[in-house]
């Protein structure tokens, strides 16, 4: 990352304030994580990585402005519209996104990479476009304002939105660390369907955090999904049933990992981690 | 381009907004234009060069927002956010950011271009990163909240500001052109040179178009610039030395395009435009 004192040095810094924030760096360590399980040499995912946790951060910075979410805090500080201004947190969040998509286009080197960083860039384009990431962050705003009764008849809006926020960069993660092992397309396939089931996990826990957990563990305003009418697993589920999906998901996404070749590697551990984490 | 009737809507209709209300697609024909003067097969580059009007327009939705430059028009129509509200304006940028990459990753396809694709990549995202078109942008906002007195002690500030606003993404849709035609380095430099001054050529005439020109020719507000306390060459120089350096610049820039081998093809017609259009 190019440090605080280079030009512009406003930027930089609002990059720097929201990137080393800490966060749990799920997505770059899914991306390891398959690229390992499928026999990559040790390391060679590690940059394309890093390109995932700046665009995971690109997409919280946008998301958290004044405009759209008007979140206080993130990531156990305020959000960087709070400090640096609206102009450069948007102005950090588009550099977040190049420089994401060029550490992607550009790591590992080598002409033997080609076609397989190319591709790299094809899902995960499709997954962060407006068909993906973006059209997930629209319908959650567009929900949130029509302020209608929530209950399981908002249920498969709720799947579309929740797939489409955070699945849809889970599942790129992980087909990044695949090609990149260039495993075959039935593998892919396989984990792919890791990725959808891990995906929802992550967002059905994430609902049940907002709920039960405090702003000091969470890093960020409690109980502000509920607060602001977003639709939300417990909200259109309840707690209980939603705690029971939470399970089925976890336990999906392990026997998916269990039967990718070698076992899956770390990826059963990465599921019940999922599952479990506190924050 | 996805339909205006494609999820999520909103999105795709203030893309479609802002894309087709018209423009001169310098950018597209500048990348065109150094393909085919370069020897690539005709139509080659025309996806790619489409990827530079996404992102381009990109740069206008979110420089137009409120919390940049605030501008109610631009092509002739209201811009994405006074339309769409800000939200779907951010969105609506981040989207044509994503794909305008999209499109430069997968065109044109085929093995052949894989490595041409990835020096694209690296020396786009390099010319619209923090460093280039996104550090210009900042520069620019910051130079005006400065309000400091201009004059010519400014000089060397507003050729950094246009050189990164406007500059590099000139410089880069004419090295996608080369790239894609496989033009050896020698080649890329001089075609380096030509866009140096065609950009700089194209933001004085810029300048002099918001002092000299309406609103209906312009198709946003004129005087906008010079209200705003905004770095211009006519509030540094002065009209009639700004009105010469453009001149020089357009001498400049035809005469880097005719060392290219062939003359340059469309290119020295294309630097005479630039300096004679009046919108």
């Amino acid at each position: 990352m190019p440090a605080e004192s280079n030009w512009p040095e406003t930027v930089h810094r609002a990059i720097r304030h929201s990137l080393f924030a800490g966060g749990k760096r799920l997505r770059p360590i899914l991306c390891m994580a398959a690229a390992e399980a499928l026999g990559a040499p040790a390391g060679i995912a590690l940059a394309p990585a890093c390109g995932f946790e700046l665009l995971h951060t690109y997409s919280l910075v946008h998301d958290d402005l004044p405009a759209m979410d008007d979140a206080p805090l993130r990531r156990g500080a305020p959000t960087s519209h709070v400090v640096f201004g609206e102009a450069v947190a948007i102005l950090a969040g588009d550099a977040l996104l190049t420089l994401g998509l060029a550490v992607l286009a550009r790591h590992p080197p080598g002409e033997r990479y080609a076609a397989a960083k190319l591709r790299v860039l094809a899902v995960l384009t499709d997954a962060i476009g407006s068909g993906g990431m973006i059209g997930g962050q629209v319908a959650d705003l567009e929900a949130e304002r029509r302020e209608a009764p929530v209950g399981p008849a908002s249920a498969e809006q709720l799947l579309v939105i929740h797939e489409a926020k955070t699945g849809r960069l889970f599942r790129a993660a992980l087909a990044a660390g695949a090609l990149l092992a260039f495993a075959p397309d039935a593998v892919l396939a396989k984990l792919d369907a890791c990725g959808r089931a891990l995906g929802l996990a992550f967002q059905i826990k994430d609902d049940l955090l907002d709920v039960e957990a405090d702003a000091a563990t969470l890093g960020k305003r409690a109980g502000s999904d509920s607060a602001a009418h977003k639709l939300t697993f417990p909200a259109v589920w309840g707690l209980d049933r939603s705690r029971a999906q939470l399970l089925e998901r976890i336990q999906e996404a392990e026997e998916h990992a269990r039967a990718l070749p070698g076992g899956g590697g770390r990826l059963p551990d990465l599921a019940r981690f999922v599952g479990d984490r506190q924050a």
